[in-house]
């Protein structure tokens, strides 16, 4: 086992890493920016190590600094967080080549899974279910006829050159296909002076559903089922809950066999998540893999009673898998908690914490780097702290999380609580009847004394 | 169901039921002293009603403005707590006269089983182990021969008139008897003027076991399973742990059953704890019923995902329990943390606390009333916050106890967090090898720098 782990990162997950290799005895070594002197993760570790200012480029992405790092402290693994270094396939091959291990995927891997085009091309051959559609430009209308026939209605038609919904048609039966075809190359061509059109299968009512895996080196995964991840800003996850609501027992089965096949297929080592797309005819489609641990692996912790950063440790240090996979007990809800004005478009509110009081009790767990007199860099995302209930039931999680909310006082910044606890109340949430363009229509209502 | 509950408590437990009530939208009223006008119960209820100066008996323990609290706000019922008046046979009774359903034990119960002598002769009745002995005074030489046989050795010769260890002999074998007898009878006679003996069965290595059990008002109860409170000092529970390091499934199984017995056959309704002193030989024997819920609930409810304040409401509100047994799936410790010093003889030490930062993270659940600026009355008990941590093995919990406790901060008083984090590390408490008589010997060694 290793003995000393540096920890690249800072915030909540600096501090979730040294809380688990506290519980298993092995010494960590934080590193921090100038800016971040003051955080937990620097108080509660057992040596820190200042690697430049703020400035991510110039402290936690700068990998000459965090060798340095861990070859002055010995630390013999380095575990990456989220973010940062995470998924940098250099960083990763780095690490190997100065005998630290690197807590996370190698960087063949990460480079299998991080191009977007290449990820999609190894999953077909794995057999893992992607969008459907045309392989690159449609030559012509009789291809076009013939692919979306293939595809299946409903399909979408995008320009190659497009964005900005510009040369975009969604068609839903094959009398529409030739004059949308038709239009949509000519505001193509008047848009982008280019009419190469490509085409995908139109995903209704998308929902965004992981599936947690972890892999050993024997080349054998595991899935720990669902997160349903809808709830989205601008693809920025804000709330997130096991089991997902739309899931049924069948296809979470299906859906983890693709995720196994997925991670087995690659020989895929410690833990990722396998992200697809769930259409409203629970059809669904592999949109990438992340190669580390994730913001809301607690909610999987919470109902599967295990604990990934453990796992991620023991993988990493050789340890084989028991190979079973694991299903949702309980429910969990986590809520992002950001110094953001909910109320002025989630406008970031970085400043100081005048006085922090976190809820507790039953269910209740919170995962926090700040603390009463902390000041809140504006230099970091704007994360301050993950509040998770968990219940025997969607329900009662969401009661919890309501009253949780209703206990969580921060002064002196703004925070995403009002938003939290105004999405808790709104009827589509409560049904379960959200997906990933709930957020569109969603509108903050005035604050209330109550 | 009940519309608005009054809690009759103060710190972390009246959070506790608020807590719940606002899980299941039930209203909350708070009662408080003066001298806990600033306790976050006060903030957290929905209604607040100050009912007197702090010496508990113009407040806490008044009953008539307790009633008058929850009349003027219209209470539909009163959960009392622990302590107070929550085994008050007299408030039960009061609080039914005025048709507000007492969240607890009718008087009924609570005499049956506050009584120890009308409890024990109860529990005899139902077929629950007591301990063995002589049925009062031993008249002379040669009962006392027969019931030491009757018994079984070791017994205990106990002076009726006793105290402080005088006039008390164990003796281990027939031949032991006489002299013992003899002494015994001598020592008390010169010591109390009285010579009256009785006879107990010596508990050898004796063990503090409870057993969680719920009644419904159809008379049928269920158990879930053990809490081992054998850390004790001076009879105050210190620490508890689920399961107990001392169990075996068959040992659960006899004392669930007998537990459930005691219950049914009081019909009891509603949560109880039914304590046991359990031998090194595995044989166990009532000590006393609590018909109440108790301050180490917490570590029952993380190992069986049950919310026990929220099934004392059901129950109370006529909902029948589904019968079946709750059976530890983790492992979970609570320390409880006293505003006391230990390296002091754990003097209390009221005051304010300055600074207060909280544990937090997977596994670990934090009840507590205080907050940074919180001022500890000196009126009530020491408690300032339950720590529990629960993991999937008792070495974990206790790992996870550890670096929790090394995260806990408290300024400005003394705590016990330093006797607890001393009591992670002792080797008979790592090996699970503690009795009643651990803290005898326990001392605490002098804190370092790290």
């Amino acid at each position: 086992m290793f003995k000393k782990i540096l920890i690249a990162n800072r915030g909540e997950i600096a501090m979730r890493v040294i809380r688990t290799c506290k519980e298993m005895g092995i010494k960590t070594v934080a590193v921090y920016s100038t800016a971040d002197a003051d955080s937990l993760h620097v108080r509660f570790a057992d040596e820190a190590v200042c690697i430049g200012p703020a400035p991510s480029t110039e402290s936690y992405l700068k990998m000459s600094n965090i060798i340095a790092a861990a070859e002055i402290t010995n630390a013999d693994a380095i575990h990456p967080g989220y973010g940062f270094l995470s998924e940098n396939a250099k960083f990763s091959k780095i690490c190997e080549e100065h005998d630290i291990k690197f807590i996370g995927a190698s960087a063949e891997m990460i480079e299998k899974m991080g191009d977007k085009a290449t990820a999609k091309s190894t999953m077909i051959e794995a057999g893992v279910p992607c969008v459907p559609g045309s392989e690159g430009v449609i030559p012509d209308f009789d291809t076009c006829l013939k692919v979306a026939k293939e595809t299946g209605y409903p399909v979408m038609l995008k320009a190659s050159a497009g964005g900005g919904g510009k040369g975009m048609r969604a068609v839903w039966k094959e009398e529409d296909l030739l004059p949308a075809w038709e239009s949509a190359r000519q505001e193509s061509k008047a848009a982008f002076g280019n009419d190469d059109m490509y085409m995908e299968k139109l995903i209704e009512e998308p929902r965004h559903i992981e599936i947690q895996v972890v892999g050993d080196s024997n080349g054998r995964a595991c899935h720990l089922s669902e997160r349903d991840c809808s709830v989205q800003r601008r693809h920025q996850k804000l709330t997130e809950e096991t089991p997902s609501p739309f899931m049924t027992d069948e296809l979470r089965d299906e859906m983890g066999l693709a995720a196994i096949k997925a991670a087995e297929y690659i020989k895929y080592e410690g833990a990722g998540t396998v992200e697809f797309l769930v259409d409203k005819h629970r059809n669904f489609y592999f949109m990438e893999m992340n190669t580390r641990i994730q913001v809301e692996h607690p909610i999987t912790e919470q109902v599967v009673d295990y604990d990934l950063i453990r796992e991620q440790i023991l993988v990493a240090a050789g340890v084989p898998i028991s190979g079973k996979n694991y299903y949702p007990q309980l429910h969990s809800i986590e809520c992002r908690i950001n110094a953001e004005d909910p109320y002025k478009d989630f406008r970031p509110s970085p400043g100081k914490i005048t006085n922090l009081h976190l809820p507790g009790g039953h269910g209740v767990r919170i995962d926090t780097h700040v603390y009463s007199g902390y000041i809140i860099p504006p230099n970091y995302d704007s994360m301050i702290a993950k509040l998770i209930t968990t219940a025997q039931t969607r329900e009662e999680a969401i009661n919890k999380m309501k009253r949780a909310l209703d206990e969580f006082v921060v002064e002196g910044i703004k925070t995403t609580v009002p938003f939290h606890r105004q999405l808790m109340d709104h009827p589509d949430y409560v049904a379960g009847n959200y997906t990933t363009k709930f957020m569109e229509d969603f509108e903050m209502k005035e604050p209330t004394d109550n």
